[in-house]
């Protein structure tokens, strides 16, 4: 059977380690942003011009929102294009339903939870962590100081809360969008991952 | 090591079910209506009031804090006494320490996760589950109406959610106060408690 795991998470919980260590584990795909790379290919795009809208949407959803372009047709009249952000957000969308459908995977947020919360064998899950763990490891990856770490985990946390609830209508980190939410602060990234691996494992037998 | 799980739940998600495997497979004492009758008797008060206030705080939380009587002493002053659901609380908040540092144990309820969340090696749950999937279990658990079933998880729930928050100031089901939150209609109820065992037994390698 199919499996497909998707990971929403809190910047600094180590979430994408602790996704990279559930691929490994399962031996599958893992994707993020490999996604936007694909995603852009996939609808003919620039690759380019995707990671520079995506860099901005990370630094500011909602700037980038206000990027659509005025078209000016043969007659004069005057339409908006859909700004950059959700055409990306359609390419991407388009992109995680085929990864869905073509192979067993691992998907880093981008709403994925939500685009396949009714595909079968899909396992959503969520990594949260304890403040003060969440800082110490975004000032050791970055070097930061403890104020910019915690600013910008706010920060991050904030675009991605607004980005999800823009597209979804949903709150981002409402359990009741996930099958599993796991506080990353209580074990090893490694343990965390053989839970998740065991909680695919044990759907995988009940739906059989 | 001692091993301690709180496990708090949305009505009508299984989560007695769950928390009494878990406890079984661990083979450690299970608590949840018993820890009134034995807050009662530690705190030497009558177990027939705390069941009829239990009772009453279940259906109407709000109601039973305005039950505070008023006291007139020898000198004629009128203090109010403490409203019998505060020391009802005060009484289990009690015992539920009394237990940690005793036993192993899952404590169903009671805002345990809060009151124990310092404590090395407790795991703190949390069960939710898809809103079809409860309707349809208290249905028949209760031999209700579709309509009344949902009416009794939206009350009881919101029951719940006030007591959580007027004695801890947090939000009941605010998945950040957890270890580990689960949806219960993912997965049997025994894999449920399975993946919890599993969890609880990580972390004791982890501290190690």
């Amino acid at each position: 059977m199919k499996k497909i795991i998707t990971v929403g998470r809190e910047f600094g919980s180590g979430g994408r380690e602790i996704a990279k260590l559930v691929a490994e584990k399962l031996g599958i795909a893992y994707y993020d942003k490999e996604l936007i790379t694909l995603a852009a290919k996939e609808g003919g795009y620039d690759p380019e011009i995707f990671e520079k809208v995506d860099e901005r949407a990370t630094n500011s959803f909602l700037y980038s929102l206000s990027m659509g372009n005025f078209v000016v047709d043969g007659n004069a009249n005057i339409t908006r294009e859909l700004p950059l952000a959700d055409k990306l957000h359609l390419a991407q969308t388009e992109t995680i339903r085929k990864l869905a459908q073509r192979e067993s995977c691992v998907i880093v947020g981008r709403c994925a939870n939500y685009l396949l919360r009714e595909e079968r064998g899909c396992v959503r899950v969520f990594l949260y962590g304890e403040k003060e763990q969440k800082i110490k490891r975004v000032q050791e990856r970055y070097g930061l100081s403890r104020e910019k770490a915690e600013s910008l985990i706010k920060k991050t946390d904030k675009t991605r809360a607004n980005y999800y609830s823009y597209y979804t209508g949903e709150n981002w980190a409402d359990m009741r969008n996930f099958d599993l939410a796991l506080n990353s602060s209580t074990l090893p990234f490694d343990a965390v991952a053989e839970t998740i691996v065991d909680f695919v494992k044990r759907k995988e037998r009940a739906a059989r």
